[in-house]
């Protein structure tokens, strides 16, 4: 590395990927600098408590609590951004980035609900926000998106972005447990936080989701009109029975370009057992790219864990100083304005809803003429014995139809005098 | 677009991918413009037969057959080389760097074959060799690798990178057609060539894979030092009995770090039926890249086609001109040496047997000694009802054990007189 020159670099946050990130660079900034053509020094690392015991030791005096150290420091020219939440998240940003700084940064909530302000005062200044390491860990999607722009029109993403949900929702097939085990054993095993909405509410993926999205539609993330539900509600009954219908049930983010804009949503979807994402358990990140000329492209791999999240960041941390990062968000010469939603109860595709019904004549008939009347037809029946208590468990599919259509199919369902309870509606994933 | 530079492209071979690029230049280059941040001008074509009917329609005047409308014109600065095989193809890049261009090419075979001659070149012109869609297509593999990188150490890659004897594998299996008949449909849908030597013997897949071998552990393309066997001798009968035992027959290209070099090899192996490399079927391409830190990361895709390759060669051409291709492969400062390969005598993994033996008593414990003597343990073992002809199929496992030991094993077999002919050794995927 003799003669190579040399690259400061900050670190603002020291959690887990924080201080991943500050091992590599301490312990292989060599392979990153033959990468970069410049060798990586981490000249500065700022965090909110210094006294604060950390998992990795890092040379005397670097450690601060003022941000100054980096925004007041000329030579440091990139900056690791690696602090979750939205604020002060947002305004060490704004800083980093008016102090003249590149920034790459693992946050996707910040750049999915702020990113419009952040990559526009970015182009202005003329810095880099790159942010890889944001979504799926070590799965380089975002460089895949950009590779597959140049040339393709990118038509739609389906995938598995959270790897917390996956991790319970294998864990309820294969344990035959139910979604409160499976949430403690994922806790247990520090797959989910002490307070799991983020990910079992699918808000994570949905956040990873409209930054893909943005890039691969053109525009500005939209946080605020996607379609987000969550696993909480998953039942392992549903589990068995989608089983028994050929389908596993998956959290599936799926982003499609539609007129004037693009649909992006999170929801619980029954998948089919041979497709890939359905063989993706545990806690996979995987990801279907389908464009015109392109194809079907496919990728899987580990979807976060310090180790690939780290190595992400650094990669970013090597573009940016070899000048391989450039604004990758389509259309920023004008400024990004945000994607508009599409509308959800037109689009079109096929559920699975379980009722309980009473024991009684002509009950099938009713459901049957129920689901005709909002024009929804059925694709499969499967009904259960008679249980101890009189109830019978039906399970169908529907033809494919119009969201609004189910809504109203199970409107009528619910008002049927032996329905017990309000139908159970899963959507079939459209792949 | 307005306002934007504007990029003089050239394009040298005028074929299947040649033509697709051409029009996806005179189609689509605004896209490919706003990623580039330039307009992309397809200026000049040459090819070797101007007169030669083509599939794509090009302004007037832009044809020629004189290499020299490109090489002695200033303005032109990207060319797409996309002339296949090792001569004139080889004479045309160097005239191509010689003159100050920057080239993307599609052409494997020239680089896995004098990849340290034409990359050191490129390095003391100060010109770019771009070739992401010399591999897999559609999928972009290359920048895959390349981010990898940055910050980890690639340990291994396992893939399918032919996607001829893929569609022919797949073939056999689910028409259960011999190998000649699933070749002949191959030809007659396109997928193989008139003389298929290149795709069935191993050879594309090993020029692939030894570019990435390159890339992933540093070092040049050193195709000469690959172990290369192809698909040819495969009978459905292996096909039946390998999914018989739980596994299906792939040609697998696999290339690993070793203690100073790297074993780059491609040959059929059996690989588990529920492994993605096993699903991946018909005309696909897949990857699977299992890095230090990273974990494994699998990829898949559309494998060739004009469609997917000529959108890569575009993104090559808009990264190029971004400026965003850096020189891929490491340690280029000091030169490239081509990697040394592994010992393959030394290489441990498990082998399928398949061997004929005459129906008389005692010959099940020779085969068991033989394989004994040679130190090899039996871990499945499948005797099948004798045939009408006396004989007896025998297919067997073997666990864990040298190349060298195997090959012992099948000497110490073949020399038993109840063994019909030289037993058939397919070896089982190490994944």
């Amino acid at each position: 590395m003799q003669g190579m020159e040399k690259t400061k670099v900050g670190i603002v946050g020291l959690g887990t990927v924080g201080s991943g990130v500050a091992r590599l660079l301490l312990d292989f900034g060599d392979r990153t600098a033959r990468h970069a053509g410049r060798t990586l020094w981490l000249e500065q690392v700022v965090v909110r408590d210094v006294d604060k015991p950390r998992d990795c030791e890092l040379p005397k005096g670097i450690l601060s609590d003022d941000l100054s150290k980096i925004t007041g420091n000329r030579e440091i020219t990139t900056v690791a951004h690696l602090v979750g939440g939205l604020e002060p998240a947002r305004s060490i940003m704004i800083a980093l980035l008016e102090s003249g700084k590149d920034v790459i940064t693992a946050n996707k909530a910040l750049l999915a609900e702020h990113g419009p302000e952040l990559f526009d005062l970015a182009r202005e200044l003329g810095r880099s926000i790159a942010f890889e390491a944001s979504v799926a860990g070590g799965i380089p999607i975002i460089a895949n998106i950009s590779q597959c722009l140049s040339a393709n029109q990118i038509e739609s993403l389906t995938a598995i972005l959270n790897g917390t949900s996956n991790f319970i929702l294998t864990q309820m097939e294969e344990q035959e447990s139910d979604y409160a085990s499976a949430l403690d054993e994922a806790q247990r095993l520090g797959y989910a936080e002490a307070d799991p909405t983020m990910d079992v509410g699918g808000f994570d993926a949905a956040h990873k989701l409209c930054l893909l999205a943005a890039l691969a539609f053109g525009g500005a993330p939209n946080f605020a009109a996607a379609e987000v539900e969550g696993i909480e509600q998953i039942e392992l009954v549903d589990i068995r029975l989608a089983h028994e219908l050929g389908y596993r049930i998956k959290l599936i983010a799926s982003a499609s370009r539609e007129a004037g804009g693009a649909s992006v949503r999170v929801n619980p979807a029954l998948t089919p057992l041979d497709h890939p994402l359905a063989q993706a358990g545990g806690s996979l990140n995987a990801l279907f790219i389908e464009g015109r000329r392109i194809g079907r492209i496919y990728l899987q791999g580990p979807g976060a864990g310090a180790g690939p999240t780290a190595a992400a960041v650094a990669a970013d941390i090597a573009d940016v100083i070899a000048g391989a990062s450039r604004p990758v968000f389509q259309g920023a010469a004008e400024g990004l304005s945000p994607l508009p939603p599409g509308d959800p109860q037109q689009r079109v595709g096929k559920a699975f809803l379980r009722l309980v019904v009473r024991d009684r004549p002509g009950v099938i008939a009713g459901v049957s003429e129920a689901l005709a009347k909002a024009g929804v037809s059925i694709d499969s029946f499967l009904q259960r014995p008679v249980e101890d208590t009189g109830l019978v468990p039906i399970v169908l599919t529907t033809q494919p139809a119009s969201e609004g259509a189910v809504r109203d199919a199970i409107d009528h369902i619910e008002a049927l005098e032996a329905v017990v309870e309000r139908p159970r509606m899963i959507r079939i994933a459209r792949i």
